[in-house]
């Protein structure tokens, strides 16, 4: 209690008062420190590199793209010969914070991550071999991989680390509500503070907190009331094997949130209002009046970030050497 | 001869010849000089958004990669729905510099070319009204066309001028066989002068000629021999309806053409020695030797200049009014 008394009578005084909101359930983005840059450049173009796919055609940018709150903005994605992915694709911001990866946790972290979707045949469909062979052929990569990981023969370890490296800069500080929780009181409007509020009040905060605003922990989608997904994905059983996990999802980060639409683990939901009304009913049995929802849309809206700012990675061309990719073969 | 004999003294006093390579076929790239900002900066977002397509998925860089020599490195594109383009895409790098757009030409400009592969079935498979409803659902979009174009309402003729604009910007400069014509005579290496002399010699100079070394006329695929085609295209006799321009094409520009394989119109040789090969058997009747092979291939890779460099635009995110892609849609 003193220190609040004290908070506000520096706050009277005009002072900075970054720790000012320290006992919000919801801390600052912030940055990340130990980042080794040779990989992350190196990891940038791989996450940009097609090649990495059987057709040529799909990268990691292809589903989280960077220039759109690093998603897709589609209900589900595309895959190789346009398959239809089974969920919807994750954003990769702020990834790093999440207590594991996809949205059945079934990657401990991004480097393991990274090696699914290259060989998954509903989405890039190439094979680890085959993708190794390929930057093997390319001298530009061979150099490159040795200048960072210091060996002569590239592995898919090598592969995955570097482009988890890059993931772990995509992180998005800087958003109103951060400048807000850092001491900037009026960052965020009166509607804004009322939704956040709300947000607090009604209970979302019991699952979106931490830095991420969610990222942190499984939670069963359909509390009060069941949700009539589209999609068959039964979520944390498919990793645990146990009934009880049916329907447990991790629970997605809020950050950027109002550029990751479509929402939930089917993309059902195409606008925030939608998302707060349903996450009200099922997760909380509340039903948000339409002045509530918009105050918590708003409040949502504050979570955009700075967005990764970074020049176009120039991918190192083929040579005769590389195999070249089968875009149109029989699956 | 006053003139060379003049360079070759100052050659030997170490002075900078700008000029000396002035009588080359081939001049250098030079950046465009009157370019207007606000338009690139809105034209780079237009073309990497993918909501300019029915699905949400296709941008102008997916086939026209930025990130690999302006161009998808497959034979022909994926469309909507994977389907197979009819042609090789062309690398939009220094594309600027063509007489006209397309490989037959239909297009009079970039701004004439970007508005077609929006609308084309096979390719983003959308309309320009569906197109502009987006565009116009976002306000974000809205105040910067209007701050760019200065008018209320967002039409096609904005759109398809801005990403012209952007494209215009995407030249080459600084290759090291333009450090030559510049006059640093130890840019290129003895293989890759030869392979200029050769080049010239041997009679390609005469199409793939000026600023682009290429991308200023059309001529027939198959002078000496018949081209057996992969693809049904038939080039310009398309546009003009005349039997005389069948198989008549584009020249294609030879600048960053170590990036912009698999090479012509059906994208059916895969390396530059088997294109080097094939044309010179069936536009000029002369086998090269594999050391002559090597050596314009080494030429040819001189013509790689300082790719386009910019931060990856992020794009305004869509509203609760904007219109949803349909990528699983039946066509």
């Amino acid at each position: 209690m003193k220190v609040r008394v004290l908070a506000a009578s520096l706050f009277f005084l005009g002072l900075p008062l970054a720790w000012a909101a320290s006992d919000e359930p919801i801390q600052p983005i912030v940055p990340p420190k130990q980042i080794n840059l040779g990989m992350v450049e190196l990891g940038k173009k791989l996450y940009f590199d097609p090649r990495l796919s059987k057709s040529g055609f799909i990268s990691c940018n292809s589903c989280h793209n960077l220039s759109m709150g690093g998603t897709d903005n589609i209900p589900t994605s595309i895959g190789d010969h346009w398959q239809q992915g089974p969920i919807n694709a994750p954003t990769v911001l702020n990834s790093s914070l999440n207590l594991a990866q996809f949205w059945d946790g079934r990657a401990a972290d991004l480097k393991a991550q990274a090696g699914g979707p290259i060989a998954n045949p509903g989405e890039m469909a190439f094979t680890h071999t085959l993708a190794l062979g390929v930057l093997d052929s390319i001298p530009a990569y061979k150099r490159e991989f040795k200048q960072v990981f210091g060996k002569d023969k590239i592995d898919i370890d090598q592969v995955t680390l570097a482009i988890a490296e890059f993931e772990k800069t995509l992180v998005t500080p800087n958003s109103r509500f951060d400048q807000w929780l850092l001491g900037k009181k009026d960052a965020l409007t009166a509607d804004e503070m009322a939704g956040y509020k709300l947000f607090k009040e009604s209970g979302c905060v019991a699952c979106h907190n931490g830095p991420a605003v969610g990222g942190n922990s499984f939670q069963k989608m359909g509390v009060v009331e069941p949700y009539k997904a589209n999609s068959p994905a039964e979520g944390r059983s498919a990793v645990t094997g146990k009934d009880s996990d049916r329907f447990n999802f991790k629970v997605p980060t809020l950050r950027n949130v109002e550029m990751t639409y479509p929402y939930f683990h089917d993309g059902a939901a195409n606008t925030l209002g939608e998302a707060v009304d349903t996450m009200g009913r099922l997760q909380l049995g509340k039903k948000f009046t339409e002045a509530e929802n918009a105050k918590v849309v708003a409040f949502l809206k504050t979570l955009t970030g700075d967005q990764p700012s970074f020049t176009l990675p120039i991918l190192p061309p083929s040579t005769d050497m590389t195999q070249r990719p089968q875009p149109f073969a029989k699956k």
